[in-house]
């Protein structure tokens, strides 16, 4: 029995990922109809130097890191070119032991302090592919400071016991302005300094040049720097030192990595959508969603090991396609919803509502061919691996039979180079569609209206204790002189009284 | 500023948790004019042990988990509370050391192996509350199989090390006859039996009652058993053994979360929807999402503790509220999508779509007022908790101002009372959703399709590799005589090529 029946749906790469678009339920003719020629244009425009992020008049070259010929002058490719050898060489002397503590020690394990691109990138790579499949680490053990929650920073930081003195901090920011890696930041110094080790001699900060934080570790002279670049944004940062030196330390071969990116960036830069599925993916999201993203797109990989690679690709599109206006300055309110974790984990979750619920969905599989080389029997002839596909073939079937769409991506074994061709799909497929529904798919106004409207709560926390030098005052009489929405001085106050630095007495506050 | 002012926002538990929904965008008319009488009548029934799953002809129970009293027999209740009694008997006798590994030794670790309800729950559990603010472990440290992958069973395993020797196997699954679970416990005992290990003396089921896994842990003397109901869902399961095991095993106040599960049933008993915050939060879904489910729901935890929880709410909304039926017969395809991992990471993830994109989800905000005792100052009188509040008002308040509706949660701190009194109100939200939707929110049948077609794909593996007994064929003459279709054969014979079990000939494949 034949399901479907594309002619348009199975691609090879490389000894990659093959491309299956065979149940998506879209037609060859809605996906000819969509203006491919702009969305190439685009990408041509991008890949020779054009300025892709015009909001921000910038550049979008993130292609450029792993292919550094095709960067639009000599001097930016010398540029990467000598960032990726700096990073290796910096790597393989902290792994060998050549670079040593102050103290004269080797590395044992990194600390990441980094928050959103910069993050969840090394994050990704790390979970994916530092450990073989025996469970043993390659390089050292990385650990994340991803927010600002000082008993989750508390936590990490104890955790490493007396380890921490054979710690080296990864400090990465690329406006050395944000306030989550700061704290991390400064709740490491702090932890450092009480347990009598100094500083800068286990630090590393990733940032721009000029940045504040660039200016800090230059003073206080750490160990050593690397860039970021104002013509790679965060979310497409992973082929840059953000992801490469996290990579490097955990033992990951980050040169495969970027050959196996660098293989998908040639495939789908065909300018046909027949011939290139980081198109043909883009094509299905807009048809499939009526080009309003009203499909979400769930993410479904059959492999332990690709478990937080949907919050990756959550972050790529969202950010990417959830926006306000297009490039003309009309309201749209884009986006594409992504969420996912694994298959066949999910199944026991919420593809009972994929199967029998709202049709508002788009599926993406991941399929993994070959687990393990140390898969085992569980029934004559049928190993754990098989029934992982089963399950897989079996959820794919049920949910084409009920009229729910979906693509399968599959890779002979996931290794850096397929993780690497992975991203480089996505990442294109998401620059395809920004240019399809005609938005900038390179800002993010929205995060910086967020840190201005959290400034502003911080401000009026200082505000209530300044009112409150002048006397008790009821919350009301706050609220009024102060301007501050009821609610959210309440919430304010809560806080202030349980941590003990204002006071409830009777119907007023007070200092404590 | 006053932000929004309904009449109905605030309600607070007993030192649990606030409910704030004064800025869910949802009018008292819309909220007052849904059918409460049936939502209420379907609890009373439910909760005095009529059949609130008629689907399954079972009862739904999970409330008197923490309230044995309620039970409708007096066996019932004394089943209840003489199984929290066997668990906590049984979990001491582990952490004190007297029951001992068949070689004599203490107890270090756990590996749990379960799936969906099953294993989510005491994942939760652990990742929220095993730790203290240290980082250090309260009770044994627990590990989780949740898959088919070998991959990941393999590392899982291989991590253990030597401490293989002093860990005790909890096998859960309600029927007994789930494939993931049953495979991680066979890769367990070839684990196991490698290390020269005898297996019975360090494994114990939890499981229904005369269920395979039942018989198999009787009939090898495991260590003990404890029981599943019909009457408690997998995903509601997190009171019953299924979480008190675990929970207790990891050191984690059992009691108390119980006993704050049982507060918030209390409160959330109420008939009256004004003064019932789990009568108001399904409202408000209702109300939000036309009662279909137009919005998703965002669960954002200003909480690293919390990160886990919005898979768990995942599972137990969209398993819940995932139907195609009502309870008339008639096709609906219902639901609500949750995803979300933790606030303030996520701002520089998908929180630019929240905020400028497709005006499409409720977000639900988590806050938790104490994040440590151990906060640190990061400036002049503010710390890095004190910026943790202010990402999560200043978020809240930018969505508002671009017209996104949420809801906030609040908790002066985050033990294991107030996880129990969370899980309660979300759990009781989804039942009164049920019933303002029309739907039964108790049972899953999609899962079980979903079993079935995998079971389908791997006879298929297996008759492709008796159909080539007979001689090489191209795959176009297996697809004929299989009848099969012909991308999920090429599927299947990829796998069985790479993992050397078949081979590629030319044109045709034969058995390796």
């Amino acid at each position: 029995m034949t399901l479907w029946n594309a002619p348009f749906c199975l691609r090879q790469s490389d000894q990659t990922w093959t491309y299956d678009g065979s149940l998506a339920m879209v037609t060859e003719d809605a996906l000819d109809a969509l203006d491919w020629n702009t969305a190439f244009d685009d990408m041509r425009n991008r890949e020779t130097g054009g300025i892709g992020n015009p909001d921000e008049q910038r550049q979008v070259g993130h292609v450029w890191l792993r292919a550094p010929e095709l960067a639009p002058t000599g001097d930016l490719t010398a540029l990467i070119s000598e960032t990726v050898a700096a990073v290796r060489d910096f790597a393989a002397r902290v792994r060998s032991g050549e670079l040593k503590t102050p103290e004269g020690k080797a590395f044992t394990d990194v600390v990441h302090i980094g928050i959103g691109g910069s993050q969840l990138g090394p994050q990704v790579l790390v979970d994916c592919l530092a450990e073989d499949e025996n469970g043993a680490r390659q390089g050292l053990q990385l650990h994340f400071l991803d927010n600002t929650d000082p008993d989750g920073i508390h936590r990490t930081l104890s955790r490493l016991g007396e380890r921490l003195a054979t710690t080296l901090f990864l400090v990465v920011s690329k406006s050395g302005s944000t306030p989550e890696p700061l704290n991390g930041l400064k709740l490491s110094v702090k932890a450092l300094e009480a347990a009598g080790l100094p500083v800068p001699g286990r630090m590393v900060a990733i940032t721009m040049d000029g940045s504040l934080l660039h200016k800090q570790a230059t003073a206080e002279g750490w160990l050593t720097t690397f860039p970021m670049w104002d013509w790679v944004g965060g979310r497409f940062s992973i082929m840059s030192a953000v992801g490469l030196l996290p990579g490097e330390l955990a033992g990951v071969d980050m040169a495969s990595f970027l050959a196996g990116a660098r293989t998908m960036d040639m495939w789908t830069r065909v300018m046909d959508w027949r011939d290139n599925p980081a198109a043909q993916m883009a094509g299905t999201w807009f048809v499939a969603g009526h080009g309003r993203g009203d499909r979400n797109i769930v993410v479904l990989p059959y492999a332990d090991r690709l478990e937080l690679f949907s919050r990756y690709l959550q972050q790529l599109v969202m950010e990417s396609l959830g926006k306000r206006l297009d490039l003309d300055g009309n309201v749209v309110h884009q986006g594409i919803t992504v969420y996912g974790n694994k298959g066949s984990t999910d199944q026991h979750a919420y593809v009972q509502q994929l199967r029998d619920g709202r049709n508002d969905m788009l599926v993406v599989f991941l399929q993994v061919l070959q687990t393990t080389a140390r898969d085992v029997q569980v029934e004559d002839d049928i190993t754990a691996g098989d029934y992982l596909q089963g399950f897989l073939l079996g959820t794919r079937r049920a949910l084409f039979e009920s009229g729910r769409p979906s693509l399968t991506l599959t890779a002979p074994e996931l290794d850096a180079y397929a993780m690497g061709a992975l991203i480089a799909l996505f990442e294109r497929a998401v620059s395809l569609y920004g240019s399809l529904i005609h938005i900038n798919a390179f800002h993010q106004p929205g995060v910086e209206a967020g840190k201005k409207a959290a400034a502003a709560m911080l401000k009026l926390s200082l505000a209530v204790r300044e009112a409150l030098q002048g006397g008790a005052k009821t919350e009301a009489e706050l609220a009024e002189v102060l301007g501050a929405d009821a609610m959210e001085l309440h919430y304010l106050l809560e806080r202030l009284v349980l941590s003990g630095r204002v006071a409830r007495d009777g119907e007023r506050v007070k200092l404590a």
